[in-house]
């Protein structure tokens, strides 16, 4: 994967990793011409032009329609809280007044049993590289991570006659990835190690190598870091982990739905993840998990709920695990919250998830190059990596003003996220964020610093 | 609490335990008079012109509109699934284009993120006799008894110096609750100490007496039995626990709503409960739990997400549990859960909690008459208690051919539920249901066994 912003010699040419008709092909001006607003928004309508996933815009509910507070202009935080599809609109009216109202109780029966599972295999099919029967939809990502993560330190040790004790993990991974290993390995006895991350590369293969061995049960790491946007280089950290003897997990909460995923290729253990950044499920939307087939039989849930069980209505009097993911299930499972996260899904079947990654990519390039041509004079650094192919679908910029900045352009309806101490997060979901959206914060931060 | 219909001096004479204007006053026929279709019938008819809450019924999205399936004429699962309110309907799409939509993540800020702790509160005041700041709402039921019968152990055993390490439930309790029990049990090497209930009087406070003593950590109880619906002298067995210096944890899935709580007044100690029964939160929405507020600084849970943290926008290094019931949040809440709950709640505030439960009486006392009078000849008998002061808001009849029965019901869009293994459960949703509805189910299984 290659941007096509600061490379000119590659910008004039569609790439031929594109498929036909889905990627953008418009010249694009590099950071040299991008000094003036004026440039800056000539460069961004020319890429809304050319962009093949323009159309997905309208496919959103408006953000600036008459609601909740100022209008919403610019918004720039779809990878904390996805924009509702139109679809999903109606199809969640449709549910309360068929499947819920009307259906009933017979509904789960007739699908919502099922839903988890069905879900889980058609997001694993498009996003995450997952063969059906190893994604699952439910619980919170905390509690999806903790079931996973219990599972498998307790796993890991009885298979290694005790030997395998330790947990690595990297102290800039999401804070919940932190506190539930914390209080785990406590609970567990199990020791972490930390990976302290390069800033200049992120957390490394080579940290990795390092950091297992014979003690490791279980590697902890997310695939796109949530301040920095680092991209972890999953299959070789994989590799990596496997060589030690180790299962890796890893949290796929800021790359599920922009980034190929590829568990499957990649021999991935587990997996969790979100869906309300990126697969736009809505407030709280619930989580998925991924277990490999090859492993499901080896681990229980810490969390035994009816739904987890082989037999559900049997309602006997002993716990038997289900087959597959359902033993990684535990209580009723939430229907509202699916709705939003199976039709993005849907959208990304039909546009392709390379034709996401390929606008993701582009449009955290144009955000590098008006960092560099228009706001580096004020002093505003990129802090994610410039080499697309390290970088996820957010870009954090710095400044010691970042924090009074993103209160005043949250007062005006561009919405970006901050982020301690001093970092803005462009977060650039690619079915719903315009380059002129990108263009008008970059340029109303230039203003006001101007 | 006393129900005006198998005793005939009673019924001739409003209840001056009814608030005025809010409890049925109308005659009604006892047993005796129940003989034919056309006396049930009549008797239906009675009861409905004179429900206090009949009008309540209309604030229901219909049941029987053009929808999924055969329309459903009878719907006597409100205690498996209860009915969305017409306002869910609307306030969910008010959400998805508003505060979700166009609000986008200042959401988050400006309602969501206290939304469990107020609607927590709204219920505990409306349904649970909670004073404020003890009552949550989030996860499924399964995780959340999982969190808070983990801490509650483990404070127990630490606070006891490692005396306190057996766990009291009784066989009859919901499946979640067994099998979560069991492997909590494991993993912390807690012993279980089964009660079996009586089945002519459901879990007895002395039963509990005897099961208790020094070595007792925690009683966990269902307040309402989702078989039998006996409904447990909560009272009296939270004091026989204290008296033995443990904890209780009351499990109000099939109370909440529908009986008076009391539990701040009753000293309990800790609750959970669902949602998308008698509250009507819909498909999968969160449990709630409760926590009285001198236990909270004890006890931590085990699953320590970043919505626990006293300051979770810090996302420093370590975790700090998060004062009051916050420590005992994990993920992201699920908002569109939340908007049935509210609602059904605010609806059970206006009409008042007496009310509900009178009607609940009532409904059961007609089932049981019905049964009495009519259906008793074909050899179906009540399994739950007769007396309302023991029963809770459904009542489980059975007979051998139950589980054919209750396949043709559903055939015929009338929808109770099954329990294995011969049991026809009818859940009596006060707020929706009718006494026609529930004749209609049993004129029906008269014809079908006649």
């Amino acid at each position: 994967m290659t941007s096509r912003i600061p490379e000119p010699a590659i910008q004039d040419t569609p790439s031929d990793t594109h498929p036909a008709g889905l990627a953008s092909t418009a010249p694009t001006p590099g950071a040299a011409g991008l000094t003036s607003a004026a440039a800056v928004r000539d460069a961004a309508a020319a890429l809304d032009a050319a962009d093949a996933l323009a159309a997905c815009r309208d496919l959103f509910a408006p953000a600036d329609a008459p609601g909740a507070g100022v209008p919403v202009t610019a918004y720039l935080d779809g990878n904390s809280l996805g924009r509702p599809l139109r679809a999903t609109e109606a199809r969640l009216h449709d549910l309360v007044r068929g499947a819920w109202g009307t259906g009933l109780i017979r509904s789960w029966d007739e699908q919502w049993m099922a839903l988890p599972y069905r879900l889980g295999d058609r997001l694993g099919a498009v996003c995450l590289g997952a063969a059906a029967g190893q994604t699952v939809v439910g619980d919170s990502t905390t509690v999806m991570l903790y079931k996973l993560l219990h599972a498998a330190l307790v796993h890991q040790r009885a298979a290694s006659d005790g030997r395998r004790t330790e947990l690595v993990l990297d102290s800039e991974n999401f804070p919940t990835d932190r506190y539930v290993a914390a209080t785990l390995a406590d609970a567990l006895d199990v020791e972490l190690v930390w990976i302290e991350p390069d800033p200049a590369a992120g957390v490394t293969v080579e940290q990795v190598r390092d950091a297992v061995g014979e003690r490791t049960a279980v590697v902890l790491l997310s695939h796109v870091a949530y301040k920095s946007a680092w991209l972890a280089d999953l299959p070789a950290i994989t590799a990596a982990v496997h060589d030690a003897g180790a299962l890796v997990l890893w949290d796929l909460c800021h790359s599920a739905g922009v980034v190929e995923e590829g568990l499957d290729e990649h021999d991935v253990d587990l997996a969790v993840g979100c869906s309300y950044k990126f697969l736009n499920g809505g407030p709280g939307a619930p989580a998925f998990g991924y277990v490999a087939a090859r492993l499901q039989a080896d681990l229980a849930s810490p969390i035994t709920g009816w739904m987890g069980h082989a037999e559900p209505f049997t309602m006997g009097p002993d716990y038997a695990a289900g087959n597959g993911m359902r033993r990684f299930v535990s209580g009723t499972p939430a229907v509202l919250g699916m709705v939003g996260i199976e039709d993005t899904v849907d959208l990304i079947d039909e546009v392709g998830l390379t034709a996401v990654r390929d606008k993701a990519v582009d449009l955290g390039a144009f955000v590098i190059a008006v960092v560099d041509g228009l706001l580096s004079r004020h002093g505003v650094r990129v802090v994610s990596p410039r080499d697309p192919a390290q970088r996820g679908a957010h870009v954090t910029i710095a400044h010691p003003r970042c924090r009074e900045l993103y209160r005043q352009l949250w007062g005006e309806g561009i919405v970006p996220d901050f982020r301690e101490p001093d970092g803005i997060r462009l977060g650039l979901a690619p079915l719903s964020t315009s380059f002129a959206e990108v263009a008008a914060a970059l340029l109303r931060i230039d203003e006001l610093l101007g």
